[in-house]
């Protein structure tokens, strides 16, 4: 006798599926997670599943910054002790939380989410440039920080987004280039060294 | 100024928490998927909330062979075209999706959800040995194959089993050792090499 009869589809099928929408988990992966959690982590997985619902449900864009936040403005746009003459721009509302764990800035973002790529569709507007226009032409901010990736994707929003701030006179800065701290300049690819020599700094 | 402040945490927050229940998912991946959810995935997030729920909610182990089902017992179990006299011990329900998609085995399975180890508490009767005590002492199986690990641990838990089997006169076999398909002699490990070269077979 051979296994012919194709199988119904169960609800440990639907999950395995389910879970592969979550970014770098296959098929794999998924039928990994989804054993843990029904032989160990039945609890867990509720309180996941319940989490998961009301984080969806109630997060939205600030209306100011368009990170992710609960409720029509975020904490930090709406903070009156941060500083409005000092905007930075990030790609990601995850970028936010590492400059706040990182650095002592205490002026407002302003999040992308995501970047120009006009073969995907995303023009000025995606991006919210029509919102930083208009936030740049209040006359509040005086300094823009471009905290974008260094790709060339990247590269090319900056250059928009500086030309905007320029057009309003105000100052543009970006994040500085070169050796990451602990790196050994024998492992240092050559664009970033040549970088760094070139952008050096009085000691 | 300085940031001082301690922030108070946020729905995304324990959104990332909560995804760290996952296998393999510590906090910076927990963080990258929780933004690509809010970001780009609300619908998938708000599918896979629903159907975890439900399958924790309505999975539970088969009063025969203890492998994760719906209702009471198992689609294999309670298919009457599937031979009763051969038993297969897996150590896990994923072990049986993969036999099955890989062999043309026909009997029924036994899942110990896990294997011997005194240390952890886990002993003969978590992993379900009282209950296929039973089975076996009914007369119907007539072998019973081993499909545990080859670990340390899961050839003291075969060996457990086997003498259960044996005192009940029930033929025992394990599943063969050797090179694997695709595998090249020479980077096979030494034992692999030594139990291939062992047992090897006519031609």
């Amino acid at each position: 006798m051979e296994n012919t009869v194709q199988k119904k589809k169960t609800l440990i099928d639907d999950l395995i599926g389910a879970l592969t929408c979550l970014p770098g988990v296959g098929k794999k992966t998924a039928q990994r997670m989804t054993y843990h959690l029904l032989q160990r982590g039945k609890e867990d997985a509720l309180n996941l599943s319940d989490i998961l619902k009301e984080t969806v449900l109630k997060t939205q864009n600030c209306k100011s910054c368009r990170t992710l936040c609960q409720g029509e403005y975020c904490e930090i746009c709406s903070d009156p002790s941060r500083n409005d003459d000092v905007l930075c721009i990030v790609e990601s509302p995850a970028d936010i939380m590492n400059i706040e764990n990182s650095t002592n800035y205490h002026g407002k973002y302003f999040v992308l989410n995501g970047k120009l790529s006009p073969l995907d569709g995303i023009g000025p507007n995606e991006i919210g440039l029509d919102m930083l226009d208009e936030k740049l032409s209040s006359g509040k901010v005086k300094e823009l920080i471009l905290a974008v990736n260094y790709t060339v994707e990247s590269d090319v929003t900056a250059h928009v987004i500086s030309n905007i701030a320029l057009k309003n006179s105000i100052k543009v800065t970006r994040l500085a280039q070169g050796v990451p701290v602990g790196g050994e300049l024998e492992y240092l690819d050559q664009r970033t060294l040549s970088k760094a020599f070139e952008k050096r700094t009085l000691y």
